[in-house]
């Protein structure tokens, strides 16, 4: 698999210190059909991944340049003074690097669905800071998380369109790159919902 | 402002029957700067409003066979036999319709905010079947409200191009639907959340 470090600290895909995902494999095919993902879109993905391999860095920068223009967004990677957290903004760097390729090129199985629990996760009280034993907000509202990725999924488009791929294939990498983040998301609101709500319900 | 029927049943945009929203118009502000949401896009989602006016009962109708593909989700308008419920569906097929409208034409104000928390809580069991009096399932999944949105976006985009715009424009239309309905979920996510969370976990 390929990785853009290694090792990568905190990232802890396919191994126990991953949390478990709260649902199964069959579950995730259904959420597979609610989102549309077809094989031609698991075609695109896969061609995505070989697009933005070597730019993660960049994307990344892209990315953290449109979270500082956002002091609400911001705040979640420093200190309680507002204080950047080098060793933090690193190390969760890396990991949101190795996230763009884990998107486009890991296979959708359990390994992958307790990784979506861990990352989850790591935007909650449950275990943000934790992992990177740092001391920032206590978590990241749920609704700046599902927003952000609109912001994630313009930009990412120019970079899809860096290597000479044609307009229908930018366009479907794209479309294939959008509906794994809307899945992903759909998945990281697990730890928000109510423990009082049926299962089914989140 | 244009309403695609009148009345539309159970439609209660604007009156004190609506849901009060859990967010202020300041929070608000701040998610628009989430997701990313510009002037230009609020150019381009009226723009996209105009287009997509007498298109409504054809979209609706292109969501609900995609939809009626995934029995999953399509048990949600069905009575706990499976059966069709056809006042239920012209009713929320109504709203559904109207609902294309506003997120293109109307302004993001308090009336805004608060049937964006009466759409959200018609999907969990706070709300589910009660505004038009039947029985089907108690809720849908908040997963599955999230996912389908990436079907809806992906299908809207032949109706954006349906009336002769250029490539630039139906893309910008496209992208400003595609953040408003980002936006819109985030805050469809409220009702799902534990109250055991602060309110900016949320």
């Amino acid at each position: 698999m390929k990785t853009i470090a290694s090792p990568i600290p905190g990232y802890t895909y396919g191994t126990s210190e991953a949390a478990q995902s709260p649902i199964s494999i069959a579950e995730l095919e259904q959420l597979k059909r609610s989102v549309g993902f077809t094989t031609e879109d698991e075609r695109y993905i896969r061609m995505a991944g070989e697009v933005l391999d070597g730019q993660t860095k960049e994307l990344v920068e892209t990315w953290r340049g449109a979270i500082a223009q956002r002091p609400h967004l911001a705040r979640h990677s420093k200190d309680p003074e507002g204080k950047p957290i080098p060793r933090y903004s690193e190390a969760s760097g890396l990991r949101f690097q190795q996230w763009i390729l884990d998107t486009c090129l890991r296979p959708w199985d359990q390994d992958w669905l307790n990784y979506q629990q861990e990352i989850a996760l790591r935007h909650t009280a449950l275990k943000k800071n934790a992992t990177d034993g740092v001391s920032s907000t206590p978590h990241i509202p749920l609704r700046d998380v599902i927003a952000f990725t609109a912001v994630m999924n313009e930009t990412v488009r120019p970079f899809l369109a860096a290597k000479g791929h044609s307009g229908e294939e930018i366009e479907k990498m794209h479309s294939a790159w959008r509906k794994s983040v809307q899945l992903q998301i759909a998945l990281w609101a697990q730890p928000y919902c109510s423990s009082a709500l049926a299962p089914d319900e989140w």
